[in-house]
């Protein structure tokens, strides 16, 4: 099942997707369950927000081993590396892109997004999955030039616009190998399978799920293959999961 | 006017300080103002809380000279070093500080918290203060060794309970030069002004809100002075800031 978040009316709203339309959902299904409104709208006829606004954003970084060489300074390491993005960071499927004045380079980087449906504290790998709602599609958009020359990675992946995500949750992915990739007007950018993962689902939601509490609706961000790529003013930008779906982004 | 969050039949609702006493108010402030019930509870009576519960924590690291001098292998750079801790990582005044097992070395780190009263993007140092409602007292805990094992500082300041604040966020207080200190069992470990800040608060606020948009009961850390020190279970650690009041949590 696909669980969009549209504007309808001016009002947030959340949908199943059927084919080319939503049924309409009372209330937000974690909270509510999926209980239709018995309404129907043409998804060519809304706009599609980010499926989820969650309290936090965990990314892993390096956890693709190709991904790991094109960044040169960097080295895999035996534990996640985890860093933060804010909620402010958000965008959804057909916003902008916004590149600050502060950098000369952005880069985009696809990335397999987790949609925690449960609160997740000390969990184990074995049951990891079942407090999983869902996954979606992120950019895990970076100031490359910035996380470079800042100790620290968070204000260069922290810019508002940063980090856009959807089209949709799609509540029965189960991670196997899936491929993923991005395109800057149409041209593959990064391409590769989710199984290239150093560690895997199950294991980094148990990992983080040790050092943080996780809440529903939170969102763990995954690490990107090679390819990372600077986009610039006017580019189109899709991000592409096997079995989701394709995130389109403008570049302004 | 010092502005206190805290649960009243279960029921988490703000009050101002008056004295001893708390003078009970409809909803909340930045949504409904000070609007007074009627109603005045003694606050030795109620549990305080967190008086804020924030989108995102922004923290600022290296900021104290005689911090950079006592952790060796660091640096203090022309700008800000950002970083992020997750809400979950709040926890308010008497709450206890949970030591996790993936560290034998958990540091104590006074500041001083800055609470966002107003949506906040880039906006000049001149204006900065006039879009904060007060100040409060974190406690920026961290895992000492996970900081310098780590490439990033997310794990290490993350775990629950990482974030204490409080007592309450005074609406009238006017950076100029307090003091700032901390105590374990009554001795003293941190004691300075933040007149030593590098960067002081209306540069931190405007370089921030270059960063990333600041949303209404968003904080910001401002970096800690030297003398942080290690915390033990059973511990009580005080961190207290002229003006403001004094912040305590158990250890456990």
């Amino acid at each position: 099942m696909r669980i969009a978040r549209f504007s309808l009316n001016g009002e947030p709203k959340f949908g199943i997707v059927d084919g080319p339309e939503l049924v309409v959902l009372n209330g937000h299904p974690l909270v509510s369950g999926y209980d239709t409104t018995g309404d129907r709208v043409a998804i060519k006829e809304v706009k599609l927000l980010a499926p989820s606004i969650p309290s936090k954003v965990v990314c892993v970084g390096l956890n693709y081993a190709d991904h790991i060489a094109e960044v040169k300074n960097a080295t895999g390491s035996a534990e996640p590396t985890l860093f933060l993005k804010p909620s402010s960071s958000i965008v959804g499927p057909g916003d902008a892109i916004v590149l600050p004045a502060q950098s000369q380079k952005v880069d985009l980087e696809v990335e397999l997004a987790i949609v925690m449906g449960q609160i997740a504290k000390n969990i184990s790998e074995a049951e990891a999955l079942d407090f999983v709602w869902g996954f979606t599609i992120a950019n895990d958009v970076t100031a490359r030039d910035l996380q470079f020359s800042d100790q620290q990675w968070a204000r260069s992946k922290s810019f508002d616009s940063f980090c856009p995500i959807g089209p949709w949750i799609e509540t029965e992915f189960v991670p196997d190998g899936q491929e993923l990739s991005s395109r800057i007007n149409g041209d593959t950018k990064q391409s590769s399978t989710i199984d290239f993962m150093i560690h895997g689902v199950p294991k980094l939601i148990s990992y983080i799920s040790h050092n943080m509490t996780l809440l529903p609706g939170d969102i763990i961000l995954t690490g990107t293959p090679a390819g990372i790529t600077q986009i610039v003013s006017g580019d189109i930008v899709e991000c592409e999961i096997e079995g989701i779906g394709t995130l389109v982004n403008s570049v302004v």
